[in-house]
């Protein structure tokens, strides 16, 4: 029996739904070897973190050369390139700094993969070096709500579920309009992101308040950022939380060893095994997110 | 004896600081007749709120029609004719949605207040009318951490206490590299902001979970945005929590009745009584918040 | 509109259920002269705390000389006093030291009154004298499940509203076998009782984690023993919640003076209305917490 | 970098302090073949333990059939055959549901083990069988304040930590006249104990909730009971928390395997490093927790 039925929300008790965010935009190959750069990269990726356990693949597209790209062609090679493949789920980013909405809206209108990430509110997006006291890289994250509601409308005209989110707690509150005005339906499926410097401090305890935040029926994963990663992971993993792992968010695996896309989610899996819960497979995870393939 | 020992924090646990937020810089007039524009009206009113119980002003500068201003010399003449009539502390506001920061940061350096607002941290601000289902605004509130710390620098260098207003957990967070680097040493002042979308939003829940972020030699108070204010005043009482009313936040008294700073001020120290704390006075303010009058 | 959705549960956003505690068993008028003791004195007052707000009469019996009495006669006499000048919602106690459970249980089935009080678990019910440095008592009171059951039979029998008083964390979760077993059926009624040495400590913080524990549809107040009441009733009143005042949990106003009964409630009317809340009629608490009269 | 700077409180962010709850009295060889009964068994499960990763043994004495005992004599001969084989520092019981003070008192006067557990409230402890609608067992679990100054005078005399054993909310709280008094000094030693029926339930949410209640240096552990262990033991390691595992508390491995203490010990010692924490020694537990040697 699971021990944290307040928690789980939509979730299943025992499976786990794990996401592998294979490539990210913000780092390179400089910092880590094993980061997928093309479409058969990616997609080779994909298919083996499949097989360790992941159901769902969080997808940036890059060039060659590994510079990020929104590309509508590139993002289209890569979800032949993984349906090639495997089974799993394909979730693709919406995020960005500095690139207009309509850039991010186009390749999901037209390649429509079964999931995409939405940022649900605006914030300071910041890294801060103790040593050289300074500020690494200091950005305000713009989501305003018209923006958000835009990519809410592409989606539902394109069978693509969101994925919301969100690095605070007023980011969770932020679904009020969509669920009164009905451009929102259960089950929603929250991200609770966690490490970032402007968003919500990295605790277990700030964990179990965005999940008492969410609706009953809503199914959620703890996205947590650098090494911290793996607390955050063996504490969402305990509440029924489904939780996301790979190079995009973290190389390392716990003991300090520079790591690759199918260990990162084996271990995962090991760990979902040690409070009980098998990996969900993608049809699993389809049925619970209330995604219609 | 106070039940909320933790919630505390450094507040005093039979004393309350009541702020009055005389003026803001958002409404008009023609919502509510008893906005004080000029330095005069804002004044008078200071000195009334003082008889009825606050113990700190938080001002907007507004020119005679009632816009908003940054005019150095407005500022001045607030302070001038405040500290004529009484001895309330001055808390001058420094937020705005498009004002360059020299611009704000100019009349802190040239009146040196008590006391500065200081935004910390970014986010959506917005507001959401269901009739219409649309957004009656909807911005980007933008606070990079290298503004905050111009803020905080001029500060430090003219002898004004900032008081750091925190609308999500993340904004209590970003506190961590300037306590870091000793730019903030305690008692450290912070105000909980709720009822503003784009926010965290306005539950007791929340306002606990807020307070458990802050270090324990904090001082705070709640700003209750809207008429919810009296029941987050309510609950900050008890728990041994500061409080902000006044025409900024809510033009209303309880009962629905439109209101005066005076009685939104007398209605919080009723409030306060009754949970057995009497309104500070400015001199006890100073005292627990670390300023040097 | 309500701040605290959450919080609510099944209570009414805009109305209070006030319920009064008129006698209690472990005071006497040598510690408060208005304490009342003969059904009629207690009737009296059970009119006169329904004309400043309260919804419910919670009642100990007495003897003539103001020791406990478990006599069905006198429980009688009372329900006929009270029922002869008011409309008010009758709650018995069950509650008792070192009394039988079958001494308890005859006049609940033999007057049937609206509601009776249950104690959901055991604990220390103990007071340290921190001058003395010693225990002014400390016992153990024991409520062992089977107990718990007895009670639940009579009542629902008996058409009697079953009260939940909680003191800890574990009493709300021991509700758990009678909801499975069909034994408690929504909506289930709470008393969040704080501020006994042995049960949970009495906080803001810990009201709150009280609440999240209930179901859903529950009622609930919160019971502050000692003077801290006041404060306990300002965040109940601002989480939505009901409140209990009266003699047997606290003699005295907040400002320190001892009370009556009467007064006492019109206090917890007044900070009611002062977080947008009207007292609640009999009729109305009755329909909220399913009553039927 | 921990990521739970609150909730670590004293512990130590990259090692965990593992105890073994080698007999525990409830249980049976009927019902787990491994559970060892006499001096020399428990002694050799205890430096199999240690060498897996625990720093503890957590021991009741068992006779040589397997029944429980509170005789001097065979937990003296524990004593001796554990210190004769091993390191580990040694925690005896004291709790028992029918068994006098002064017979749990002389043991611990007698052969002073390093550490003793200690009941920090009364509560009822229970178990339901929702197949037999039946209580499987109901006993009111009694430690009243005196008891637990006694144990703590005992204690104190004789050169033993006290392991302060909490079943609810109001449990830790019952620290409060004796950190008034003196008689209990930082650091505190916690152990959370959930998953009995009558005590707090065993949710991370309510984890967490116990660890807030922990002054500010005190050192905690969760002891869960049954299979739910896994996932608090995945929770509180996540929060910088220690743990207890071992055949007292539950006989399986998360994979439903019947499992031995030293087994148990590797499961918990892995799940410690996936979260980057290595098992403290029992010196490093020591001097964590505040005990000489
Ligand atoms: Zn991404
Ligand atoms: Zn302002
Ligand atoms: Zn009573
Ligand atoms: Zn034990």
């Amino acid at each position: 029996m699971p021990i944290d039925q307040e928690s789980i929300k939509g979730n299943h008790p025992e499976k786990t739904v794990i996401s592998a965010a294979l490539t990210g935009a913000l780092t390179t190959r400089d910092q880590c070897e094993a980061i997928p750069y093309t479409p058969e990269e990616i997609a080779e990726d994909a298919a083996a973190a499949r097989e360790k356990g992941a159901a769902i693949a969080h997808i940036h597209a890059r060039t060659e050369n590994g510079s990020p790209t929104f590309d509508t062609d590139v993002y289209q090679r890569i979800s032949d390139e993984v349906r090639d493949r495997t089974d799993i789920l394909i979730n693709f980013s919406t995020g960005a700094l500095h690139e207009p909405v309509e850039t991010r809206l186009e390749y999901i209108r037209e390649v429509q993969p079964d999931i995409a990430a939405l940022n649900m509110g605006s914030m300071n997006y910041a890294k801060y070096s103790e040593s050289r006291d300074d500020f690494v890289f200091d950005m305000v994250f713009e989501n305003p709500f018209n923006e958000i509601r835009e990519f809410l409308t592409t989606m539902r005209e394109n069978g693509v579920k969101p994925e919301l989110e969100c690095f605070d707690t007023g980011h969770v509150g932020n679904i009020r309009p969509f669920v009164q005005n009905g451009e929102l339906e259960a089950p929603i499926d929250f991200s609770l992101v966690m490490g970032v410097l402007g968003g919500i401090p990295p605790t277990v305890e700030n964990l179990a308040h965005q999940v008492r935040q969410l609706p009953d029926d809503a199914t959620w994963q703890v996205i947590g950022i650098s090494r911290d990663q793996w607390q955050l992971v063996s504490a969402a993993l305990a509440m029924g939380g489904n939780v996301r792992v790979g190079l995009e968010d973290n190389f390392y695996l716990p003991n300090g060893e520079m790591s690759t896309n199918p260990e990162l989610v084996a271990k995962a899996a090991e760990m979902s095994r040690n409070v009980g819960r098998e990996p969900a497979t993608p049809d699993e995870a389809a049925e619970m997110m209330g995604i219609e393939r």
